[in-house]
């Protein structure tokens, strides 16, 4: 069995039983359309579906639609708003409840800078609460943000910062958006995966080197990833179809090396973040800010 | 008496003098010429300094120079050198350190950027022993980098973000760097202050309530600031000169609250910042790493 | 009399009202409510005018508001809407036209910066004609765009890039967006001022030297300008009134030197200009496309 | 025979010689090695060169080196030293030719951002001498700086806006710097090209359409390359070695469609653009103030 690797609970699950012939055992698997979009949740049950999808147990939600750089605005809101659904189910935290957004990911490389961007555009509103020293502000819910960089700039584990923080402020849930690796071309563009995981090792082009979940936070962590890269590996099997080469294993290990220093991209793939940051903010600000109406999000954000 | 505020010791001390006149009680005072610059050290002894100079008690350090948009490259190095040995003598700390460096301010508002943009100059290592998992590492120093941004935009103060890294991360001594408020035009371009008492207050354009100091971080903690900026309030004061408004007291009442709304900083403000961040990064990396040769230095940040 | 530069007609206007004790000659002037704003149209009509303002003759419409950092979304739409008819007045060219858009100033200086990120909003379409090779394109006006940045780091003059591109594209008319200066520190943040006679020489924190108007360029050129920094001379004399000086006239010939090297501007500048460049490109974008629907243009936009 | 495109006259001329069994005709070629360094320069000498290598007649000078992330700052400056004698040698101008430098592609796609971060580094004296009104400035050369951007953003195409600033200001030679596709991952991080026939049709990940040359221009127009992005379609090809397919030449014909949207890149290709924007800058700057030191241009530049 060949193994490559994706951030993308789907598609290991759909590799799963290409590879194997039939269903991954230990999940449950729901699929649901909305006007134009799909919307497919995995629950990992038990360690037998961790071990054939290769993730933590828990719920990893995965909303396809059109590709994002030809949608229109309407269709954009009509994602987000779905977004703020299937998130407002994970976060299941009152209006009262403290929120810390974590936008993972290097903004100097296009393709990794899609949580730093969404991480900009959020109602951020702790501050107001501090200002006034008061625990209530009206429709308003507690939101601050962090963006921890890479470790290469600051010297500091993307973890060790985020943990600093969660123990100084003491949110009740956090929000990690992170851009990920997928193993399809079509992905790209097309895809939002939620999960109440949190971000597990290795996921996307960053440098994490350990899960930031309710293991090492001590709180729930919501998972937000786009896939906005495919390795080198996987661009090569997509090609391949099934069995045209005689030492396919031997060629794909070798790859595996390349993968870890080439990643594969849309060309457009500043247009391609941009839109994206726009629609994850605005499904996160509704589903944070369930008091608002979308008016008022807009004049507070304007 | 009129107060005008300035982060400035020297200025304030200046100040006492003028409106005093007489030396302001509890410091003491020493001045040197290095080549063309000079360096003030002031040392706020006790209460009275602490009062009459509006700084708590500590050590501070001024270094004049011609202005930074007119020098060389050759002058920004003696600069740089002289800046080196000034920063040593209060870090006091030994190779085996752990430092951790503060770029303090809005990298989106030009004169206000003068943190972020020194810190995204500094040779970071912490990384490299972690990647090791060793405490030594060759000639290198540890080092690590965060810039907590604008409270605005992160929903977090300063010193929670830094209280919890600090925590988290357990350095010997933190560097902090900030744009400073001065009370003189000439200052601008032409001025360093390093102290051992952090960063007090409402200095600079930033937004920080509280100090970032040993009482609030529980290790040392140097401030090295530059004045990008002058209040309002004092332009009008420069030009005035002493005693020819009949209603002094009655105008500045007014500008200080304009003070709080607008800055004044030369037009060529970018160039300023960048030549600063120059100087101020090459003489904290020149520091930090003592046993690096400069070709090392530049070997490694190259 | 003392003269204190100025980029608004507005002010131009007031002083010589307030120095000379009667209106200028040579003008026409008219003022109409606008559900909370207020609208000037000062016609300057001859030589006399122009003497009189400093202006060259031609009209200038000045938009006043209330504080624009205060504004919410919906009034910020109503001062686009009410800016995209004065533009339009000023423009008088049909949707077959092409405009070519100009964003002057330093996008490094934040308060300089309002013409790049202007322009960076605006819906630009040329190169859609260009690549079907037609005339027409259903509702579209052909737009294009170019911010021409500064001498020191292009040792390109802007007026020469415009003439260049003007030239080699052939527009029917250009809009021209700036920084300008204002006299009155409650200028910034609140006017909005068009004209037809383009950008005029020394205006904003720009190195611009000559004008960039029909005969520089050979074709309508409408300038668009905020007031965002006021000159370090105009600041004192806010606070000193009239007469209060015996020597007014010595300090004021001071300050002028001081003044082309002083910027004085609000410390909030970053979210000022971020919402002006909301406010503009809306505008402007209903101005040149006036067969797109607003809900077409953000479709177009997002 | 299968094409697959590259930018390096170097991978054509190696690809033709696979293909064929044999030497290109109509070409001439040296090897010297300098250093760690080889400097290949093939002289498309006919018609029958062009098309064996794809490329118009001319000279194409390619310079490989150790990967640009794992160099020191001695072998950058030899790199700087390389390119800048054979920049001199392809230049032929004299130290009073006015030199117009152009960055091309998009500052937002990091593997596209060569081009105009290399342009924000080099030494711009044009305004100097208009300050002056004078011919002569010491030691300096006539240097502008231009950064077209792309077409998406401006509705002007590259060559357009060159155009008409060539024509407005005149310059005696053009080089355009360029971000090119290779076709073997080994390139990247390692390979520099310069020739005298300009930038080509189609180049990196740029929208150029037409040439910028001798032909579009009216003057000399020196190219040079960095070779940061693979064709989707390339990566392929390099695993699969010779023979493997049965159905190679179809797999090849879906893939150049993909091509066209997919870019594959190193994943820590910021700092790779980062070392090479300091390399090209710093042997351009050399090559065109030949009568500056180094330590002068550090002068100037710091």
């Amino acid at each position: 069995m060949i193994k490559i690797r994706t951030d993308l609970a789907l598609e290991n699950r759909q590799m799963y039983k290409e590879n194997q012939g039939g269903e991954a055992p230990g999940i449950l698997m729901k699929q649901r359309q909305h006007g134009g979009m799909r919307v497919t949740e995995i629950h990992v049950m038990d360690q037998r579906g961790s071990q054939a999808l290769e993730k933590p147990p828990g719920r990893y939600i995965t909303i396809e639609m059109p590709p994002v750089n030809e949608m229109g605005g309407a269709m954009k809101q009509a994602c987000a708003d779905l977004l703020a659904r299937q998130l407002g189910k994970l976060l299941e935290v009152g209006k009262d409840s403290k929120i810390l957004i974590i936008g993972l990911g290097n903004h100097n490389i296009t393709p990794d800078a899609l949580g730093p961007k969404t991480a900009g555009r959020i109602l951020v509103t702790r501050h107001r609460f501090l200002l006034l020293d008061q625990k209530e502000n009206g429709k308003l819910t507690n939101v601050s943000v962090i963006t921890p960089g890479v470790m290469g700039n600051t010297g500091i584990e993307s973890l060790d910062l985020i943990k600093g923080v969660t123990r100084q402020i003491g949110p009740d849930a956090v929000i990690a958006i992170d851009a990920l690796a997928a193993r399809s071309m079509d992905r790209i563009t097309t895809t939002i995966q939620l999960c109440d995981t949190g971000i597990s090792p290795g996921a996307g082009v960053g440098n994490l080197r350990r899960g930031i979940n309710r293991e090492t936070l001590g709180v729930k962590v919501i998972g937000i990833g786009v896939p906005t890269v495919i390795s080198a590996a996987s661009i090569v099997e997509d090609y391949m179809g099934e069995g045209v080469f005689p030492d396919f294993e031997e060629l794909l290990r070798q790859e595996r090396e390349v993968s870890e220093d080439m990643i594969v991209t849309p060309g457009n793939i500043d247009a391609v973040i941009d839109a994206f940051s726009v629609i994850l903010s605005r499904g996160i600000n509704q589903a944070i800010h369930p008091q608002l109406t979308k008016e008022e999000l807009e004049e507070y954000l304007s």
